[in-house]
């Protein structure tokens, strides 16, 4: 049950107690996918994952965006202070819960958001009357390829579910000017808080490794894992644990 | 351009300093109009804007949660924090800016958004590195169906732009449990802070009254509204006036 | 009852739950108004509603700054952040609200208060322990002049309330530097956030359309209205409705 | 000059750079004096030292509300949360030094505000474009009466300078519930946060041994001590010393 | 009970609800003391006092870093803003109170935390499920010299209960570059925020007129004070006074 | 040079742009390791780095309470706020760096603390006038035993730098009542947000498998680490990034 499309006499029948809040970003995914990627992804997975359920999970909007400021230097990087971005995450899973859904998924597409969420969702568990957790589609995957940046996994899932995002006609140029890996490190610190120093173009790792057959495994894979999760998230008790 | 769809090295050839942000809603809008309702309509009158202008105009996307607990006891109705929203909306504005886009039109489909919209697009103005002004699509149009909520205003611009939307099969109950009038006033006083006080289904106004024409007019002049606006807008100063 | 002025015990003896609390500003109001004309056009209307009301109201002492920006440019004009006035009204209503005082009128003077004295009062409809609702004075009188700024309205209140305030002699002045029209306007959005972008000296309207006897029309006809409202807000419920 | 009761015009014709701003609170003084006794006093000695200084000083209107939830189980007391009392302190500071009055003066007439204003004084003096003391009138005569809680140097000072406020035929009464001492204490440790734990009737101390004589000798002696501070302030540097 | 070398499994064994949180500060304290006086000495009188009591009393480890950018000037002085600093204490106290160990004394050793822990615990005992007292140790003693900064009565405790952090050979240094008094005064309004205006070596009073044996008699007296402190505060209600 | 004990008169003769700030925790570490655990070790490689580097490095004193309410179930365990966290850390390092040591390393011994602190950091190198690296000293060792919570890494070090905090009469206890694994999980995705969820005595891994020994090998091997990493952030900028 999408919320966008759907009236609220249509949702007022609906028995469930399941949400999912997909979280993508608005950021540079270099010059082959488009900046609403992780949007676009998250979307999808959450999307998949409702219809795969055997119960009715509500989709609530994507947020659009969100923890990037890491890529302001490309053009057209949007972002949020993290402290904004987890209060509106904080508000939207509270008024899910207001309406009954308080089991809430938060459908991540974004690796800049993972820290922020974890902190939210937990803040949530203890504090609210619901309970929450992040699931990034990407950690839970199994993949011969990297994760990178605008690399093989995020484009492979656009080349299935969003084609006409990727300009196929510049994965060479994309490939060319990608770094081999995120961030520039000194033991096991990333001394590069901004992606520009260690990017030339934005992208990590090589999209040319990916393939629309393989994002549909990916999706599928991801898909299968969040259903999981929803089945696992539907046995925990929404009331906060710390009050 | 669209910020979603793009790629960051487009972005990057693009001469302009004039973006759009619109402002949605997930909101209840009756039996008949879907949650997204105001973020659609917002989405619509930006996107017809940005391509009738003569120059280049950068679409964010929409934001898709806003100022709605006043619809909280309708099931589905989704809402941030005004403070929340505020920051929200001025940390996007920020990262427009950042690029360069540092007059920003908040195309604005909800008015329970209207007033926190002022108040950020007057701080942003005063300190900030940007030029922002507020722009509500229902408030630029001279029709003679009335606003209300889910009403015709609305309705036909969904029934035109996303026709898809509207149940036309629920027309008549929408209209059955309307209300006249928005609010239960004493003097000029509202003393309703919530909507479920004084309409029955959500909806105030007739729907029945608005039609896909009417939709297509009411684009049409508010998308030349905007036009309008956004040439003012590019001859503001983006600098700060207060500091 | 005012505060200011009474004692606690005698306050102690007094049997109701209503309350009202005035809402100024100190800001520049032309060459023949005083900074102050919108707190004491705030109290007079609190006070004369008081005075009327059957049943005993408590005055609360006016609040003297508050949402002033825009007039920053002219001489003295002093103001708060909107966040800041907010904390400070909900507190204030909060404490009378501890007292038993749990329905309380805002009492504004000032345009410019008027969209965050909404939502602090509908904050503290949902989420405290009190009742509360604004009243504008001047949206509540049916006059044949504008209302401007340092207009004929306020001017009226002035001189027949704190006649020894206005500048008679300045009239003619303070209407030759006027403009017509609150704000430069492209459309329905008004483009200058601060007023010395539209008004030389400060003033919109011509204070010489006012005159004393009007402001005693005016004066009755807001506290008529403030009593009708303070019998309406009687009948509401104190209690939170959002928790 | 009071800003209050002046024009703008006017005020742009002052030369000067001294602006005081007195800070009440509304809050129990006993059974014989009212409510607004910190505000009165406050402004009292304000108005007295504005007289007397030979440079034009600026009189920002009183802030009327202040720290005083020590007295909240007593009827009528209002009070707003320390941080809000700041920030609200620090924007008209803000806003008066906007003007080019730059040194403020903080007159204080309550003891539960010392601590914040002392704070907020500070942060003005280090953070922002203004200097700002704060001055507590009766910690600034030297009296043979004791200060208390509506005792007998804020009556004095009533009984002088606002005669009609004071209930002279309730000091008995109100010598009779007070108590001798404020606190509770333990070792120099006041376990008491609130003032019902040891005053019966909210006084401390006995007004019947002020009168209006001493008061009008605590008012020349504050305003002149007043008077000597402005002196002092008018050559501190106004820039941030911090920044 | 030490919490920093505890276990959880002997702390669960603990039949207490009294607490200690001894608070410091990391600033300059001459050319003779360290900066850790404060946090030292705050220290020694906690333990010294948990020592004594009849009751087991929990210690918490020292908050090193509190309110002392008035030292901004000296080299290695740190500082939290005062707003941070009263929210990090709140925590810890309310940590500690989740624990049952709801009566908590702030055994303070700098000046410049009094205000903050005042407010601070008035809040705490108001609004949350514990009671807390400040404490600071050198206005609970009886000395004929003066305490200064980096005076006599600091150097003092330090030369007793932690001697090698005393350069003894800098003492006279320490004297010479002293000044008499603490702040820059007109009246009783002291105008200079920042030490380093009013003490050219950041010392105020003689170190020279304290000793060890002087220091033992501080911490005996301060200890003794403490200890009377945790039997009255033993006795209050943790439950909020305010709610 | 540590703060604590140094004077600053001894700091004003370092030269030097680079600091540590360690950062613990004080909360359990099963019934064998002291709820200073973190503290402790952290303390332990910031010093053992300091003094091996080549040129003088500032040490700080210890944040003691961070980020912990995980371990709220567990007696003694202190906790604050993420965002209070934060806010302490990052005046802290600009304190620091209002010396001229702007180069901070933050020198981690708990978990729990890593995302809040790589957020500050961030942060700091973005907005404020120094450079800040996160550090978590067990990333940063190469060790064949799990790190756990109070397990052998944790335990191997203060069995090397503090041996008489350790328990060892109970470190069958802890093992026997250690979970494997830390978290309740679905897929990667941790179900429990709070640790008496899946441990029974707080203990994650086999605290025998560590040693002195091994200690002394991961001091030395951190110790490295850091100082190798100091090395690096000597050659960052410290001027904010985004501004």
């Amino acid at each position: 049950m999408e919320l966008t499309s759907s009236t609220w006499t249509e949702l007022a029948e609906v028995e469930t107690d399941l949400a999912v809040l997909p979280v993508g970003s608005t950021e540079q995914h270099g010059p082959h996918a488009p900046l609403g990627t992780d949007t676009l992804n998250a979307e999808a997975v959450a999307e998949a994952a409702a219809e795969r359920h055997a119960d009715p999970v509500v989709v609530a909007p994507a947020i659009p965006v969100a923890v990037a400021e890491e890529h302001r230097r490309f053009t057209g990087t949007l972002w949020t202070d993290e402290s904004t971005f987890r209060a509106y995450v904080r508000d939207v899973v509270n008024s899910l819960a207001a309406h009954g859904w308080d089991r809430v998924v938060l459908v991540n597409g974004h690796g800049g958001n993972v820290a922020a969420l974890g902190e939210v969702a937990a803040r949530i568990v203890r504090h609210d009357d619901a309970y929450a957790a992040p699931f990034t589609w990407f950690d839970e995957v199994d993949a011969e390829v990297n994760m990178g940046h605008g690399g093989p996994l995020e484009t492979s899932l656009l080349e299935h579910a969003n084609p006409e995002t990727v300009r196929e006609d510049r994965l060479d140029e994309a490939a060319a000017g990608a770094s081999d890996r995120w961030g520039d490190w000194q033991g096991r610190v990333n001394l590069a808080v901004d992606s520009h120093e260690f990017t030339e173009n934005g992208v990590v790792g090589d999209p040319r490794e990916g393939s629309a057959a393989l994002g549909e495994e990916l999706l599928d894979e991801a898909a299968d894992a969040l259903v999981a999760l929803l089945d696992a998230v539907a046995e925990r008790d929404p009331r906060p644990t710390a009050e």
